[in-house]
């Protein structure tokens, strides 16, 4: 690292600091963007700054959004105003919306209940949710935090803190995945599956 | 991609660009840069403004170095002036630096000869070169291209490109791999390793 030019270094100590990039992808993708001209190391300075400088959160469902522009998912007027989903991260509501299965709107909480990483209440934006149940016409919140240790403490923490302030909670199904072959079910994820049998319509 | 704020788009956009970063990628890195904050974004623009502004190549070897400092290989007393390594792009500097067996100087083709790809002699910068083998006390060249069609045809050359500029032209030994199991060789490799055998000291 040490025979790099500063600047070199700078680009390469930013670069390691992105996710699933190591040191030798970062001096890949370095020296592509030297082998391509400043223009190709231009182009990405602009999109950072755009990013930094143009992308907030949404104050009202805490998506991303542009900061000059109202949110394209709680403005749109064909979205169904009475149901809200509550997910862990802004990702998580591009995967739910690609699924189309779902035109609700939104509450990221940036995050799941963890003591251990410090994470509390009041970093999940409850004060912003509360405040959209007692304003809007919610009736039903989903919860879609993921079926692990902390996305569970979350959802049940998340249950009684919104307890009686809105008509219907629901946690959404954990089971068996599209496809899977029976034999590679874990027993855990089986034993959701069976608990969380439905009459056969 | 269209569910995205334009800042984001741009942004993705940019970044699937790089070797190795594909759209999942992408999507995971801007997600990361957003969730850290915007001095995450503003850090990665910094460094990829400086790399566009402060990195040009060495006019004399052709290597990266920062536009306002003396290139550190071209420039460093300590170094053996009598020998000159040919490398395909300057990560290879990099790799033989790793290794060092190296004390000479470079020149860095910045591509191989390839007809296909449109590249030709003259962009290989042996304009340079040629300057150099004449005012400088440079006794040998070392082709240190790639042991790969386009690597052997830019050796050949290169090698009757150099004919009578420059004492001695060498190649870099090609063979078996340090601590390869002999089973696992390919015949081609084999062959070489054969060929070039040399004098048991």
């Amino acid at each position: 690292m040490n025979k790099f030019p500063p600047s070199m270094r700078k680009c390469l100590e930013a670069l390691q600091k992105l996710p699933g990039i190591g040191p030798k992808s970062a001096q890949r993708i370095l020296f592509s963007l030297l082998d391509r001209g400043p223009a190709a190391a231009g182009e990405l300075a602009d999109a950072f700054t755009s990013l930094a400088q143009g992308v907030v959160r949404c104050p009202s469902c805490r998506a991303y959004k542009e900061s000059e522009e109202p949110c394209a998912l709680c403005s749109d007027p064909s979205r169904d105003g009475k149901l809200l989903c509550v997910v862990e991260s802004a990702a998580d509501v591009l995967l739910i919306e690609s699924t189309g299965e779902f035109r609700g709107l939104y509450h990221v909480l940036h995050g799941l209940l963890s003591p251990l990483k410090g994470l509390h209440p009041e970093q999940l934006g409850l004060e912003v949710l509360d405040g959209r149940l007692e304003q809007a016409a919610i009736e039903e919140v989903v919860l879609a935090t993921p079926p692990t240790a902390e996305g569970e403490a979350t959802a049940s923490y998340l249950a009684s803190h919104l307890a009686g302030k809105v008509r219907q909670i629901t946690r959404i199904a954990y089971g068996l995945p599209v496809g899977t072959d029976f034999q590679y079910v874990d027993a855990q994820t089986l034993a959701r599956s069976l608990s969380g049998r439905k009459a056969f319509t």
